[in-house]
């Protein structure tokens, strides 16, 4: 059924981020496998999906045998395990080095501060007695983080005091303990996409502004309102960031713009992010594309803007239940110019991401107002 | 397996304009299912494919039992029979009316001619002395056309006296003879999209040249560079073609500009069409997607250009055979700010579509440029 000579790429992962770069992929005739150890979800609309247990050496191979190229949507994807299982026939791009790296967070933080890209002090404290030294070293308030895992408020804390750290630290931390990090009193937080092929070329997309609330990404506005020198730091940056890594792909890497105009890194993502979202229709070429492209080794493409403004609202799961409601995506079709993307996720839960909407416009102020008028109608 | 309480769009059509609408409602969480005759082709990347005989009203029933309402890729795809298969329980859009009116050429004009939409004139001619008497009133050169089935060249002749229409009539004409047609001296071909919900909103998108290479579009230039005084007649000719051919979804009206300054309908086409593929980068909202708004009778998405100019050129096919060479996607890529579509047809022949590339940029000539570079890179 497939055409045959055209590429195809496998995709570990079968959430939103595997969804939008099937849509790529497939506009291109390029084939697409998907492997899920879920059998439903926002793949469900692709052919090309298998559901199974994806850590397994014979599913992996079985999957595999059909790809020119495999990939992951998240760096928890058994990326390893599918290196493991297929040898030297299949490249997994990004490689597992890169993806191990990014994955622990003390080590992703000492691999960047040694290849001189900036970051908050931190240090890896394996007891509660020399994180309470390190955080009167550093001053409070300091962040607590878990290794492995954390994100969106989940596997940290902020704390405030001796007491409040040897309060947090036992649920908190694991075997090796956790990293306390100098917390960063930052005007903006800010966030920088690079695609990156194996031997190195890149390409750079704007500088994102992304507002957070309740310690989750609520909206990305683009461009970022920095000053020139600010934005120049924040790409200079994220491309050392990405090289030192040796990304292969789209990685994201989320920056804090100091009031003092530092810019440092707060976290890479070795693939498509939320923060990115905006460029399906922001931008010449989707992040989903250059990864795409990245993967195969192709060239990349023009991240130039279309208009002179972006921004993407995310749609957050308001109850718990299932099926997701549609009755809801005519209201937010009623509002002009604002694009939704509904992820098709099967299950809701307040606060999870079940869609984002995305308005271009002539500034940011009217993009914005679109995408959240757009994003507020949306009820999920 | 699918998000039960979304819509699900059932699609009589595997081609790639079934593609392309799907690609737009999967975005949006909606359900699609397509119908198809043949197991291969640009639907398969997706999972609610279905092959059979379309025209088997158990095939009909059983493929729209799981949908809400049914649309069609093409005027050719057998909505009577579904609409007939189905009776009260799901609605096809556009209605069979609208189709079986727009099939046939001869009733096509004479509909649009009764409604005030100004047409070249015509006469349907049931003998070829009929035909001749015509062409003598009408003046050399005149267009034989089919009334069903001619498109891109096929199944129509333009002929120069006498004699030329003497010899073609008898390989053109059917059991009720041909139309003929004067021929429109037009300065330039050109397109308007309007999508149309059933209870007859509107939104049109901007006039679109056309140009033709060999009987066949060969590329798509928007703004076209005419009056404003052109653009408006288009515009409101082709508002109120749709109107009188109570059109339903994205249906393109195909017109000549007269050197005189008028502006006259060649032909309506019930479906999104290949004029209207700049608008998926190039607008706010594509033609797909507004097709797919307006069949669920859901609120109509902004037709605003991203940017100021947007050029689509076609991909055809240079030989005969069978699967596709990827080869020359990656030069295709190089060329920057140029989206390329391959639409993943398992079989070439030389001049068939097989895909296009959609370039937008500050001025006609720069996005034309890029896109004719891209496009001639991909040999398919």
């Amino acid at each position: 059924m497939s055409i045959s000579s055209f590429p195809t790429i496998g995709i570990l992962g079968g959430g939103q981020l595997g969804k939008m770069m099937a849509a790529e992929a497939v506009r291109m005739s390029i084939n697409v496998r998907l492997l899920s150890p879920k059998d439903a979800g926002p793949m469900q609309a692709y052919s090309g999906v298998m559901a199974g247990d994806w850590t397994d050496p014979d599913v992996l191979r079985d999957f595999g045998a059909d790809c020119d190229i495999i990939t992951v949507e998240s760096e928890w994807a058994p990326a390893a395990e599918a290196a493991d299982a297929l040898g030297d026939a299949v490249d997994v791009w990004p490689s597992t080095h890169t993806l191990e790296l990014i994955k622990d967070k003390g080590v992703q933080k000492q691999h960047l501060a040694d290849a001189d890209c900036p970051v908050p002090d931190f240090e890896c404290c394996e007891t509660v007695d020399e994180a309470v030294a390190v955080a009167n070293d550093f001053g409070y308030p300091v962040v607590l983080k878990q290794y492995r895992g954390a994100y969106d408020g989940y596997g940290n804390a902020t704390v405030h005091s001796d007491e409040e750290l040897r309060e947090a630290w036992p649920d908190l931390a694991t075997d090796d303990g956790l990293m306390v990090e100098m917390f960063a009193e930052f005007t903006r937080e800010l966030a920088v996409q690079v695609a990156r092929r194996p031997g190195g070329e890149q390409v750079v997309y704007p500088v994102a502004y992304t507002e957070q609330e309740n310690h989750r990404c609520h909206a990305v506005e683009v461009p970022a309102d920095v000053d020139d020198d600010v934005a120049e730091k924040a790409h200079a940056i994220a491309q050392r960031s990405v090289d030192a890594a040796e990304g292969v792909g789209l990685i994201a890497v989320e920056l804090f713009e100091m009031p003092d105009g530092r810019v440092l890194v707060n976290e890479l993502a070795p693939r498509p992010h939320n923060t990115g979202h905006y460029t399906i229709e922001g931008c010449d070429t989707s992040q989903f594309e250059n990864h795409v492209r990245a993967v195969l080794d192709w060239p990349l493409g023009s991240t130039d803007l279309r208009r002179p403004a972006a921004v993407m609202v995310n749609v957050l799961g308001e109850r718990e239940g299932t099926p997701a409601q549609p009755d809801t995506l005519p209201d937010a079709l009623a509002v002009d110019g604002a694009t939704p993307h509904i992820y098709g996720k099967p299950d809701v839960r307040p606060g999870r991401k079940m869609g984002h909407v995305t308005a271009l416009g002539d500034d940011r102020a009217d993009a914005r107002n679109r995408a959240e008028e757009a994003a507020d109608a949306l009820h999920l």
